[in-house]
């Protein structure tokens, strides 16, 4: 088994350096990631969270985001999805509704992405950026808002266009316009409720960056990719709020690992 | 405006009594009401906490079971919604979105009842039931990953399962008996997950009531009145916690407010 340590730096950030570490077996690759500083020649570390997921799953970009913020150390452990590893033990023990991502944290599992990236932001919150604001009453429970607007609002519409523009062409299917031209008129009426929402406030919790930002990133991600990417830029409130998230260094990391 | 006072306690439970706050106009009722215990005569009060929604909407009965499981004076403010009320001002300044409900409490306004409840749970963690674990890292991850679980996997099956079954009969329109189907295939699955996890643990994230199988009764509570109910009813452990957590004194408030 190789496993591929790369070490990072979250400011100044990129290039990353990858440095290969030489094990037993070669059969599967497994990524270890560090953000610490390195100075000395690269050590083996052992990352006592483990990510299991792929890369280009929008709901594992979601936890690598927040890891990359956190500045912590981790290693990715892929799950083979095309033989349908994620609904097969040993996987469905670490998620019993057999979808990536899992998390293990030392003795702790846990699943269900937008758990684990606010699992990370709670516990690490003395380190990398502070995603939640955990002094500020008010603030905080913005930030539960729009988590939620996240969840509930944005999401089931945004993630099934990434589905029908994006995903449907990588599984070799066909998208369906008039899915797509529905789809896209009821985001575009959450889109105009953010644009006036981030006239208010830099941010959609407050004036910095928070996990409610955070946790849009992946499927924006995907859908800038596509035409519906007008839908953002002709708002621009949402434009500038989409270039400052997207041009965060901790995503630029998420998005250089599907390159690998 | 009328001003109805119901003054209750949460042990012990029901009978509530119930107070009418004369005030000089009666073109609307609002609902305030307090859990402390009132041994001398009722005296009005000013509730900080404001509801805005209807104790028909499984998302108000989100947040009135949080309050209540939290013995919280508030006022619950009617929006009606036949009229249209939520889509318009001054509903939709409350929330964007215009959804029901929208928490105001004094200056801070928030929407989406799992980040009211939420907010609730965390912000008067020191009232009432201890719905969040703040102290035990395990359990306090675990109870994110069931609040999800229910908002990602339960609730998109769930809810429309009573859109069908329930909500569609209110409306004059006709259940669908092959979408029904359709959902209640999906729902077994989840529930077989949900029989696993309670074969482990008496509530969804540890042996304690929590916030996770709070956010669930709304949607339980309407199917346990359709055909629905047979798959919860066959499943023990679901069944046995679908008990225990529709005996709670505080739901028995929220469902006694349907009444009213």
């Amino acid at each position: 088994m190789s496993s591929i340590i790369l070490r990072g730096r979250l400011l100044p950030p990129l290039p990353i350096k990858l440095h290969l570490h030489p094990s037993p077996s070669h059969s599967h690759s497994n990524l270890k990631f560090t953000s610490k500083s390195s100075p000395s020649p690269p050590t083996i570390t052992m990352a006592s969270i483990k990510v299991h997921g792929v890369p280009m799953s929008t709901a594992t970009m979601r936890v690598l985001a927040a890891l990359y913020e956190k500045e912590l150390d981790f290693e990715l452990i892929p799950v083979d999805m095309r033989a349908g590893a994620h609904k097969q033990e040993p996987f469905v023990s670490l998620n019993p509704f057999g979808q990536i991502p899992a998390l293990e944290d030392g003795d702790l599992t846990l699943f269900e992405s937008r758990a684990i990236s606010e699992y990370i932001a709670d516990e690490y919150s003395e380190k990398g950026e502070k995603l939640l604001c955990p002094g500020c009453k008010k603030v905080k429970a913005l930030i539960k808002v729009w988590l939620q607007v996240e969840g509930q609002q944005f999401d089931p519409i945004a993630s099934k266009i990434a589905f029908e523009r994006v995903f449907k062409g990588m599984f070799g299917m066909t998208t369906d316009p008039a899915a797509v031209q529905e789809l896209e008129g009821k985001l575009v009426k959450v889109l105009d409720i953010y644009e006036a929402r981030l006239e208010k406030s830099e941010f959609l919790a407050c004036d910095c960056f928070t996990l409610a930002d955070l946790n849009h990133l992946p499927v924006i991600h995907y859908l800038m990719g596509t035409d519906s990417k007008a839908l953002f830029e002709s708002r621009p409130k949402v434009s500038e709020w989409v270039k400052k998230i997207t041009a965060r260094p901790a995503w630029a990391k998420v998005v250089d690992l599907q390159k690998q």
